[in-house]
């Protein structure tokens, strides 16, 4: 099931000038299954990533962090199926020998290739299968729509649905254009979402900035979803640089180019973040959490992932039960997510859902009645707005509901 | 389902001198369902009790508390279908009201009087309905094996079975008794496993003693075991010493008295705490994680929770599938509830199913074979063992797998 998304048509999607796509079936998995993934970059492109806080994080991860101090990456793989995680020393081999089979088809050094794994933890990855279907990549390279559409196809694993998006801006004189690919489903959560996502710009943008502008749009977009409170050991969100617009390079944060550029990318990864909640493994609810009044973003964010990892509060939201209580038990219960909360006064909280003021002063507000908390759990998207009373920072996060579906893709994830 | 558990018989709850208990059908959710418990407790007896850290902790929570100050406890009045939380001012007034109402009834002031509510949040406590039924409590007061029994099923919610449990012991020359009752079944999670717990001995212990073993105790038993990760806003775990059986009294912690009484009890809480797992709800597996080697036992705790809260863990041991790279993946996230492991090595930490050794040096162990995965799974009581490989401390967690059963009895419960 998917709440209220559907993937772009390959007309929607922006070829990005300086980058090429490539898929095609290496059976790491599962035979007749689109699974591996080439994207080479123009001479000049400019990378910068965010990646999982996992302590267990997966090989490739380590590899593209090393290779990304590099300053000098050419070209990308990525192979679903098997997630190169847990996997120690061989692990990394392999991701290397990766890297080194791409770098010599495509005439690079082994460090200017970033390898990406998503699927099983713990198992080795098919390295000679993939060596071997990397030619057939790398013919069917191509820089249009179709090529962005082809790839958020092959990245998919449990998703039900292709997750890609286009923005076009202006900076300067110049039109620029932004397009993303993201694949999620399970595993979702903070520090990153569970996720890859790909996002690239023909705009040129100093290397520092595109580090800070990944941050940026990372904090804005992934970092605001979860779908179940689990953090992968493969989350990766690489945002490209081209520089092919030729526009005058942006080198300062201060400036409206910069602020173009970001909101544009911050739009794509908005609602390729988005897509991933709304194609949340088992989701039937679309559900934004914005929590205001707090002492700091942070607190803020607490707040609303306490209510976004509480099964309880999911499984309401499925059975579109208003069982508004489990929110406050939430609430309450965030401040052993998050030492500052310890302090918070319950009767300074208010909690609506939609426009209904549901709770104040410790309890349910004297204007509420049941009928108006049953109609606002009925639509598809729901939006929960807490004011903690207390300051004028604010956070918002994306979820969804937890449904007998969740339960029985991940109990039959590896069948 | 329940795993592995069965109510005792009435025959195997010993009675505790100085301890009476009544229940009644008061009508306070559902018809003809005995959600009324009243415990009496002979003159001189101690209490002491830990509750939940939930800020929007219930209203009858926040006048335990309260009325725990004056020392001279004689009541504790308990009713389930409403939890009184959420409630606001209203609530407190309801939950002394109802002290009030126990109060006069047994001759007693409302500060001697504990009250305790379990069930749905956010719904006022029907206070007419509690006071009219007092009376046929007190009328069925009993100090036998029966009035532990009916008070074990009368202070139940979604649990399936009830729960109690007596152990003996000889403090000095006296034979003392130890009983306890607890419900959970739902919103099971550290500080404190959600849950009401009740535990009466008729040994003799000071005051500054029981305040401190009812901690120690709820560390080794109750705050060891999560179902879903959430905390209620009700939880409590009281400990009762009537000092009936005439036993010189426990004046320090360091004698073997202190031990002896504290061992006892802790063996009836650790069987309470385990058959809250083994009736969690929708429970189909028991599963025991040990944590060693970490440099502090917070550390393992927060390693053993991140396992027992992630989504992708449970469902995984629900489908029986040695998916293991998945608690691999939980031990790396632990990092970002629990700062001090922020340098986890993940090659020092070594993963056994069972006997079986699964994971070292940051990948799949050499001698692991998928069989013997399967074969680890496939039992009702499941064992995982981490060592941490950097320090001596130590801990355990209790949990249940995630399952279908789950989803449906959360999206159920108010219908």
């Amino acid at each position: 099931m998917t709440v209220n998304y559907s993937t772009p048509t390959v007309n929607q999607l922006l070829p990005v000038a300086g980058v090429r796509l490539g898929v095609t079936e290496a059976g790491i998995r599962k035979a007749k299954q689109r699974d591996l993934t080439l994207i080479e970059l123009a001479v000049g492109s400019r990378v910068a990533g965010v990646f999982t806080q996992n302590r267990f994080c997966a090989a490739p991860v380590q590899v593209c962090q090393q290779h990304l101090a590099g300053h000098d990456i050419r070209a990308l793989v990525i192979n679903t199926g098997i997630a190169n995680a847990g996997t120690g020393e061989p692990g990394l081999t392999a991701a290397r020998a990766t890297c080194g089979a791409v770098a010599a088809l495509l005439d690079l050094s082994d460090r200017q290739v970033l390898p990406f794994s998503t699927g099983v933890i713990m198992e080795p990855l098919p390295l000679k299968r993939i060596v071997s279907a990397l030619p057939a990549c790398q013919a069917a390279l191509r820089g249009d729509g179709q090529g962005w559409f082809d790839a958020a196809q092959a990245i998919m694993t449990t998703d039900t649905v292709a997750k890609a998006a286009s923005q076009m801006a202006d900076i300067g004189d110049k039109t620029i254009s932004v397009t993303g690919i993201s694949k999620g489903a399970g595993m979702i959560k903070p520090n990153m979402a569970t996720m890859l996502g790909f996002v690239a710009t023909d705009a040129a943008i100093s290397q520092t900035l595109l580090e800070q502008m990944v941050k940026e749009v990372a904090d804005a977009s992934f970092n605001c979803i979860s779908v179940d409170g689990d953090t992968s050991t493969n989350d990766s969100f690489i945002l490209i640089a081209t520089g092919a617009a030729k526009n005058a390079e942006i080198k300062t944060a201060s400036g409206e180019d910069y602020a173009a550029l970001r909101d544009a990318v911050a739009a794509v990864a908005v609602e390729l973040a988005q897509a991933i909640v709304r194609d949340g493994e088992g989701a039937t609810k679309f559900i934004e959490i914005r929590v205001e009044g707090g002492i700091d973003s942070a607190e803020c964010k607490a707040v609303g992932y306490a209510i976004a990892h509480s099964p309880l509060v999911k499984t309401a939201f499925f059975a579109s039960d208003p069982n508004l209580g489990r929110i406050l038990a939430a609430i309450g219960n965030a401040a052993q997510f998050h030492a500052s909360l310890g302090d918070l006064d319950v009767r300074t909280v208010r909690l609506w859902l939609g426009d209904t003021l549901v709770a104040e002063y410790g309890g349910r507000a004297a204007s509420y009645h049941e009928a108006d908390g049953v109609r606002a759990m009925a639509p598809a998207e729901i939006l929960i707005r807490i004011d903690l009373g207390r300051g004028s920072a604010q956070a918002k996060v994306w979820t969804c509901d937890l449904s007998y579906d969740y339960v029985k893709i991940n109990a039959d994830y590896r069948s």
